[in-house]
């Protein structure tokens, strides 16, 4: 019989990579650390799991102590676990992420780990605490292929939102792959029938008000019932 | 600062789900475990993580230890972190898993915590150790999802198939789902033109010998190039 105490070494983190869209930009929650290591620098928001915690409700709490957001729906990316990652000792990391409407959350994180929680974009959310930089990147390709696959992308847009507003979701997500073609974007997207038409129009726009639709999960539902793929 | 030493009593093991396809069927590959907990049950390919290794080093080792596999892709799957998951303490698992064409491997470990590793029928594949019928759940799950958009099926057949076997295949994975249509599934197959018609036939079947294929991964990736997406 294996002797425990030999492996039982090990600490292990969760880190939740909350994804935004705001403006035309993709964004991450980052927050500025307040503790060593990495101090007053940006980081994913993430923490140590309690030896009598499971991760999914680890990563549940160290979020809503280190930026205010709670009710978020998390799921696990990946583990990392190269064995110098953490400059205390071996920690390994899993890594969540969630995609969230910017709108819905006020930022206040309680822990002092955390000096504060700001939405950054993904472009300037560089040169992070640990290697932040590397699971980012990780969560980001996972995120482009899931919004290409999965009706993901409306988790971060408005409820009523345009078609335009979607194609600009997809361009900010996917870049810098090649413009999205409008007109194909338009009848893939249509032909699916997932979304509602809602007989209404933009309000207070410059330009000429465009319709607006809302996703039906219902309508997507069946959509996959019946054996069809989603696919943007 | 954190006290590192208050957090750092969890050990950290791999678990390897290694899927193959023999007589028509989805198998698993299991071992039965010589030590305890669980001694002389069966359970999927796992062992601990020593403190110095990387997680990808770990996976590779245990199952060429436990089961005599090498050079075997393992892609990590998903962490499975419950408090009570293991008799012995907190043990979190990191789940890798694999396509192999059974035929390639022979089976001899070397870890005396193997006694025998053995393919098994996925149906026969329960009452696992640990919580390893969840896990093998998880990962068929992610194996079903993940052949039918993407052409990694392909790994569990031999070199040379017919369009029967791929089908085959593809119904052993995705069960109890509606058998599959014969012609629509051909013509989805070859609409994308990432097959090889090898202008040969099958030998010494019973049957009327049937066209061989082999799956073109340069065709594929120029199919990939032009914006297409695999589907079946």
């Amino acid at each position: 019989m294996v002797n425990l105490e030999d492996y039982a070494k090990s600490a292990f983190t969760v880190d939740n990579i909350i994804f935004g869209f705001d403006e035309g930009e993709l964004k991450v929650l980052l927050i500025k650390r307040g503790v060593l290591p990495y101090e007053n620098q940006w980081a994913l928001p993430g923490n140590f799991v309690y030896p009598n915690e499971d991760l999914n409700a680890a990563a549940n709490r160290v979020l809503l102590e280190l930026t205010g957001l709670s009710d978020v729906y998390l799921e696990q990316v990946r583990t990392f676990g190269e064995v110098n990652r953490h400059p205390m000792g071996r920690v390994i990391t899993v890594a969540y992420f969630s995609l969230v409407k910017i709108q819905g959350y006020e930022l206040h994180g309680t822990s002092p780990l955390s000096q504060k929680a700001k939405w950054v974009s993904i472009a300037e959310a560089t040169n992070l605490a640990f290697d932040h930089d590397a699971i980012l990147e990780a969560c980001l390709n996972r995120l482009k292929r899931r919004v290409r696959m999965r009706p993901v992308g409306f988790e971060l847009l408005p409820r009523k939102f345009t078609l335009t507003e979607l194609q600009h979701l997809y361009e900010a997500i996917l870049q810098p792959i090649k413009k999205i073609d409008k007109r194909n974007f338009r009848k893939k997207i249509l032909s699916m029938k997932i979304l509602v038409d809602l007989d209404e129009i933009q309000e207070g726009v410059a330009h000429r008000p465009a319709k607006l639709y809302k996703f039906d999960k219902d309508k997507y539902e069946k959509f996959i019932a019946e054996g069809y793929i989603f696919e943007l």
